[in-house]
């Protein structure tokens, strides 16, 4: 058995965690309408098969021209040229232009064979039906948007990895993707153990308490991109975790445990992650408040993680340690931008040296910008999450930090 | 007709159509499980039943004791309790404790009448079955979560108009509240118009392109907890547009309309939307860039919004004026922290005054923080929102922002 119990700060465990992950653990890839891949992840690169746009194209309402007709038009001494028609949005022009002739068109249309500038109508007058005066040079090029401007044959329009927002919808659609390899969800299992737990439906008898982790966890590993997989609450007895454990391992691409704090109870659900398989357990106790009693293992190529039992600890800790667990299932590049408020704390907060502190803070808007109120009361329930905005990190280094103290909230 | 074309400040435009919302605007409620209600808004507010914790409890491993029986006990001179039993956990003890006796306790086990404090497990020693020492006092509450701690009967836990996060379907469970209101989704009806415009999954001839907006504005509506009805790509004919505008008037809950930049179709649209319903347009021309020729409008108690053609340019006016209007709609607090990431500008950018520009920027890690590096190129292509991570906001008092300044970039 590894070292239990050697305190690792949360960024050591996190990557030997995360290290220990075998290649053949991401997901695999499925094929989905690119209307429905908001917020998944790509399989594999997407590579550009047409330009886009996919013709040259005028940015202003006006006149299709050849640049050099144009050359020296000023108001008093303007340029006059033909206008032989006009192109329809969506549709080709049916002639080339020739020179001093003059096409209308319009934001967005094609630009005639024989043209390379488009002259704006602030800049023109109709002199008779068929003449147009411009009154102002256009150069070569100038309110045009060129053919493959955005986006060349073969080039490389989205990386393997990548999340899908709004934008990479358009893109995809843009050239014609309708559809899109994305990594499939993991499905996560998640056991919460503890005699005293019961379903929240439950009216409870004294001495228990309803199950809350089962649900916070879902719903962070739904939002995390995981299928949340909801195996129950098992009793705190060794054999009965070790099956519900092993059941979980056999079916989930992960599983995730919450042990209640009673030492003995946490000795057990190591002991039993221990027993899934190869290598085992890989950090147990990490130097972070809330969440000390963390277990991290890979048992078989499947990810186990042992949370706290108390709510907000569960919570917390899963943020860390789940949530990059699910993005590398994912295959996503774990750099991604954790939104952030910088604010001033309202207080003076204590830390212990050589442990990181997670403080739950709630945001006020003052005339210097935020201020984040570390939430009162005791830290470990959950209503101080619902109260809070987000999470003050106080790094290990820290004795605490003073009132005033510029720092940086990591919203939920 | 109101007067067309005076452009004025995104913020007034904000407030004047926001202002404009009848109360019956905002959506009906359903019930749903607790368990699916992730990201939904509280269509009321929820009260507590009942306390929680539901009864006193241990927050360490040790034992419940009468506090005053350890005053004065100390390494040298212990105090000798009498222990007479266990806890398990999710069970009442069966007995009361008399003086000087003890009884053991886990983490979140229920504290039995006649205890007033828990004495830590590493604080003690246990001298033959049946008889322990304490060799070190401890307070009347200690270590002791009280009944009611977190939340009392009659608290309000969660006020309406909260967006649910994992703590709060967390909070909700505790109190055995499985099923909850909240506000059903808006339908929001999307048009796109154009006749250069064709679907997707189409090959475009000469002159075509295909439809973006449909699709970015379907995923940032999802996003923002709307239901997309996409009612297809509508030519540039004012009875076609009409027609379908009046459709979708009729059974959505708002309509949202991209027109194309032409001045003359743009103008058009505004003659629809008119004749949809009283008041019909407020706001005709934005001083912002993207997106000037923005129109707001309300007609017949149906909020209805018409956006450039440009995808680029759709999609961020659409992030400030369609997202807030769906949260009013869903009876939302406006005031919901917009999460943003400080940086500096990696070069200057120029910016007309009088005008907010939005400027599409990549971030990039420095060892200083982050760096904004606005996409270069065109900005009216879709591909640069691909390439960018937010937006910086250049207030329309700037004539732009030196290279080195201090930016909030605000993540997509």
């Amino acid at each position: 058995m590894p070292e239990f119990l050697r305190l690792i700060t949360p960024e050591e465990a996190l990557s030997k965690f995360l290290a220990a992950f075998p290649d053949s653990l991401s997901s695999n890839e499925e094929v989905i309408p690119t209307v429905d891949a908001l917020g998944r992840i790509l399989s594999q690169s997407v590579l550009a098969e047409e330009p886009s746009p996919p013709f040259d194209r005028s940015t202003v309402d006006g006149y299709a021209v050849r640049a050099k007709d144009t050359y020296g038009a000023s108001a008093s001494l303007p340029a006059y040229l033909k206008l032989i028609g006009e192109i329809d949005m969506g549709t080709e022009a049916e002639v080339a232009l020739q020179a001093t002739e003059a096409l209308s068109i319009h934001t967005g249309g094609m630009i005639p064979h024989g043209s390379n500038a488009v002259v704006m109508i602030e800049n023109t007058q109709i002199v008779h039906e068929g003449e147009i005066e411009v009154f102002k040079p256009v150069a070569e090029g100038e309110n045009i948007l060129q053919k493959g401007e955005d986006v060349q044959v073969g080039d490389v329009i989205l990386e393997v990895g990548k999340r899908i927002r709004a934008q990479e919808i358009g893109g995809l659609m843009a050239l014609g993707k309708t559809k899109i390899g994305v990594s499939k969800k993991p499905r996560v299992g998640i056991l919460s153990t503890g005699d005293e737990i019961i379903p929240p439906r439950i009216e409870p008898s004294p001495g228990q308490i309803r199950d809350i982790n089962s649900y916070t966890l879902s719903a962070l590993l739904t939002k995390a991109g995981g299928i949340p997989i909801r195996h129950g609450i098992i009793p705190d007895r060794y054999e009965d975790l070790l099956n519900a454990a092993r059941m979980s391992h056999a079916q989930d691409d992960m599983v995730v445990i919450t042990a209640g704090s009673s030492v003995s109870v946490h000795d057990q659900t190591a002991n039993v992650i221990q027993e899934l398989g190869e290598p085992g357990v890989l950090v147990h106790g990490v130097s972070i408040r809330p969440g000390k009693p963390t277990i991290l293992a890979i048992a078989d190529d499947v990810p186990i993680i042992g949370l706290p039992g108390n709510p907000v600890s569960a919570l917390v800790v899963a943020g860390l340690f789940v949530v990059p667990a699910i993005r590398k299932l994912l295959g996503m590049t774990l750099d991604e931008i954790v939104p952030q408020v910088l604010a001033r704390l309202s207080i003076n907060v204590s830390s212990e040296t050589g442990r990181e502190d997670y403080l739950p803070v709630k945001l006020l808007q003052s005339k210097d910008g935020w201020v984040a109120e570390p939430i009162f009361g005791r830290s470990n329930l959950i209503f101080t999450l619902v109260r809070a905005d987000g999470l003050v990190r106080i790094p290990p280094k820290a004795t605490g930090l003073p009132s005033g103290a510029e720092v940086s909230v990591r919203l939920f």
